[in-house]
């Protein structure tokens, strides 16, 4: 094998607050050779996501990344080199192959490598046609199970997923209000994605608005951010409304432990479910996820921005930007060249 | 009609913490006549219910009590005029009839009228072959949805509901833990009703004692407390896990709002579900849970206590007996004479 640098970002603390670069070590070392059953890839695009912020302090649904270890990211990378027969040198592979850019990898049912489909771009398979879209399609639908004519609210809105989340409601017949931060984010809710109504909660008391907006309760709260937007949610809860956990944006970033939703007992009161799903748990029925994005993308019915850093050694930065809200659409990073 | 007295019990405040005496208002007035469509019930025992101290705070899945206004109280009473076709003079009745001797009534879907059925002890209408009984039977089976072989946990253990809650869960094939205060409750659940393990909150650390008894986490959790041991079971709930939110009450007496469940995003991390109910949406099925209730009590499957205390002047201690703990079993007070 040719002679080559892995750059890497490990992870070096565990961070107190917003992410910085100080929390990682830049490292370069020789690019390590698949073992039986592995493929070598090398990354080309990679996901920046919320939940790497938990990842980086604490056990979720997967173990904290170790002190030491390559951050751990979704990414869209190229096989180089195959020791799995069902995959091919040149082929475009999805996994969890980290801020690097090389990456041994196996493919197991908790960490799946999934071919990126043929007419699926890079970036849209780390995006709308990926865990993103399948996190909305899935949260949403199986989890929020909206009904024609529901009253849907979805934090977070103008985010990756939040997004999405919106334009299925609206595609399934249901009200959708938008909640998200600035006006530049709630007009392009309500112009370019058709929601009914967006709430802007840096200048908006979100109380006050999800009354006026949602007379008839809220059916369905998808809820991207915890927080007091949880809590104003809980207070507005329609008879039987479901809430569905997608994440906790207010939270990630806070070392002592947040408060709870202290409106949690209106669950009660309105019969109502509150409910956490991971999508790692649907990779089994991608398909049809897929399909139906694919389908809606085709016909004008959804549509995605995605937002594209550029350097491995920007990757932290990459992150920080979600938590700062400047990202207009799913967060990318590009570290080498790809067709677009 | 001949010259009779009325004694009631109004609302004079909002309560402040646990209840006392001088939050109500005696009264003694006349007896109404019942209009077209009404019966005149006479009251001969009333229900005590944690859900009380809400109703006397707030508006919940009912409105609050009104200042002023009789006392609200599920009790079984007799037919002593009816002017509705459905109900004959003599018949016992259950319904929400207060802190008085006698009550104007009218069969509605939101306020139903139930006849206790021949053979039921007016004692046991009032609990467990009544709305206590259903509580356990649908909030465990229809929201908890208990596999054989899962681990049921269940706070409030020995009060009226928890303790056919963990019968009902180990009637089903489930191990089942009871959580309650203090040895003599404790030792009621492990020995007379056959929970597996019985955890004593009030000397016992219930973080510590849960990871000993739940090695493989709690299925089901049916939380009738809220407040810390809902914390504590949340962070030990199992993949997939179901929280049952039967009432709160550490919270009821509480003035200032209380924390919220600050380990809720456990039900992500293990895409797990709490979900609230009101037992009253279940009246049409009532049927079904009396007949498997009846059934289980014959085959001496399932146990009951009830605490009876006598009356009407009593009310307002005996439901504050249900916060001091104090009440062992279905707590109740007689005001009248029945066949026992």
């Amino acid at each position: 094998m040719e002679k080559r640098t892995n750059r890497q970002w490990l992870l070096a603390r565990r961070p107190n607050g917003l992410i910085s670069v100080e929390d990682f070590r830049w490292n370069e070392s020789g690019v390590p050779a698949p073992g039986e059953g592995e493929v070598l890839v090398r990354n080309l695009c990679l996901s920046c996501d919320p939940t790497q912020r938990g990842w980086m302090s604490r056990d979720t649904y997967l173990p904290a990344v170790a002190i030491g270890e390559v951050m751990r990211s979704f990414a869209v990378a190229q096989v180089i080199e195959s020791r799995d027969a069902r995959f091919a040198p040149g082929q475009l592979v999805h996994g969890l192959f980290g801020w690097q850019d090389y990456a041994v990898a196996r493919d197991t049912p908790s960490s799946p490598l999934l071919p990126v489909p043929d007419g699926v771009s890079v970036e849209r398979a780390l995006g709308v046609l990926g865990y993103t879209g399948m996190t909305a399609y899935f949260g949403l639908l199986e989890i929020g199970r909206p009904r024609p004519g529901d009253t849907v609210v979805v934090s977070g809105a103008a985010g990756a997923t939040g997004s999405v989340v919106g334009q299925i409601a609206r595609i399934v017949g249901c009200r959708v209000v938008g909640i998200a931060g600035g006006p530049e984010k709630c007009g392009w809710l309500t112009g370019e994605l058709g929601f009914d109504t967006a709430i802007d909660y840096k200048s908006e008391n979100v109380v006050t608005r999800l009354r006026e907006t949602c007379p008839r309760g809220i059916d369905v709260y998808y809820d991207n951010v915890g927080g007091r937007v949880l809590d104003a949610a809980l207070m507005r809860l329609a008879r039987g409304g479901r809430i569905v956990l997608g994440g906790a944006m207010s939270a990630y970033n806070e070392d002592a432990q947040v408060p709870g939703p202290r409106n949690y007992l209106q669950l009660l009161i309105q019969r109502g479910r509150m409910e956490g799903f991971v999508v790692l748990d649907y990779v089994h029925r991608a398909g049809e996820a897929l399909d139906a994005l694919a389908s809606w993308l085709r016909e004008g019915k959804l549509r995605d921005r995605v937002d594209v850093q550029r350097g491995l050694e920007n990757a932290p930065d990459a992150v920080a930007r979600l938590f700062r809200g400047e990202n207009r659409g799913k967060q990318l990073l590009k570290i080498a060249d790809y067709p677009s």
